[in-house]
């Protein structure tokens, strides 16, 4: 790749990066406008199983988000952020997310959650077009029915080792 | 923005995440001599409410970080970074950072934080001048006022939608 | 340093961080396979104390990672990554992961560790050809001897500030 090929789709990942950063902050902060003008608007957003779990449109996400007021407090920390280009105008996002939530009365809910996201060009944007959340697990505190990842199970006949813990 | 600028760009915020993740590195080694080396020697780093959680001065707080060693061991697990230059010399930078904490008698406390940084550039390199930390959350184990994160509250006769979690 | 030489350096950074991820990816998802194909051939991890923790060779690594299925679901929530390089052929890498486990009966174990890797360059491939993990911490609930992240102990005589917590 020529290097100025390589500048151009370092400084795409960051745009990219930046985004899936700045919705974690906007969610925390409870600036739902500002996050609702990350997603294009025809965007589709599946957090969980369910329609009543699914947002269709950048209008109906903003409001749907409003439930994130039923905790008292949150914290969303994204991390292992993974981007591929499938073309200048198209994008494929995994991230992790160690989202805690706390209730008015003090107890908390977290959720060890990836998100997979479809980035699309909009002009001088890139914005989200689509994003499921899956959940790699979530302690005893949280009970909404994400999409479960898809782990691979041990074969038939499998026999844990000896082993501490 | 010319190829050469982009990749200056991308270069410096490099260098400033890089200061970001060794502090983090160097508070839970204990190395305060190289943690106070990532700020100005006239820094102003704020944890939390009062002059006692206040420290002015790279010698400050180089002695002020001491009261870590109050815990038995800590980490400092750093995400969301978000750096923004406003010249060539100043830089603001935001990153949150889950915190966990390990008394001498295996009670922990965990902090669900946020940074908030000036870095400003002297001579060959970036510094941190500015650091105001804030709180997204904290469990049950911790008690320091450090200062809220300022959320958006919900509108007057906003109701919590009938959902599970 | 010329622009050519920052952009090559930063887009191989590029590379060897997306490897730290997947890493994690693969172990949650159980995809041991294209873990493997991470490491050398002759690559040495060591996740703890003693040979039962130490895999020498890809082939073995595979295998023995196999343990992980004694947990029903894991999280590894990778962040801090600082890689330096010394040489075209040679990086070092650190990293934290707060590493979320589940037992089939629900209960939990979590660590806050650090990755400390050599990676090398093969032909046109970046690869993990050691790896150590240390331990920053862990919680009650995590029992295995991981090696211990040497934090630097306060100065004799070192009294604790009256602070409340």
């Amino acid at each position: 790749m020529p290097d100025a090929d390589i500048v151009r789709s370092i400084a795409e990942e960051r745009t990219v990066a930046r985004i899936l950063v700045r919705y974690c902050n906007y969610l925390d902060l409870m600036e739902l406008d500002a996050l609702a003008a990350l997603f294009t608007a025809d965007c589709v957003v599946s957090y969980g199983i369910g329609e009543h779990l699914t947002s269709r449109g950048r209008t109906n996400l903003r409001r749907d988000l409003e439930r994130l007021w039923r905790w008292q407090r949150t914290s969303h920390h994204l991390s292992n952020i993974d981007i591929e280009f499938d073309g200048p105008h198209s994008a494929h996002a995994r991230s992790y997310v160690l989202a805690w939530h706390e209730r008015a009365d003090g107890t908390t809910a977290t959720v060890y959650g990836r998100y997979e996201d479809r980035f699309l060009r909009r002009e001088h944007d890139w914005l989200i077009a689509e994003r499921t959340m899956f959940m790699n697990g979530h302690d005893a505190g949280f009970a909404l029915a994400l999409h479960p990842t898809p782990r691979r199970e041990s074969p038939a006949g499998w026999q844990a080792p000896d082993i501490d813990a």
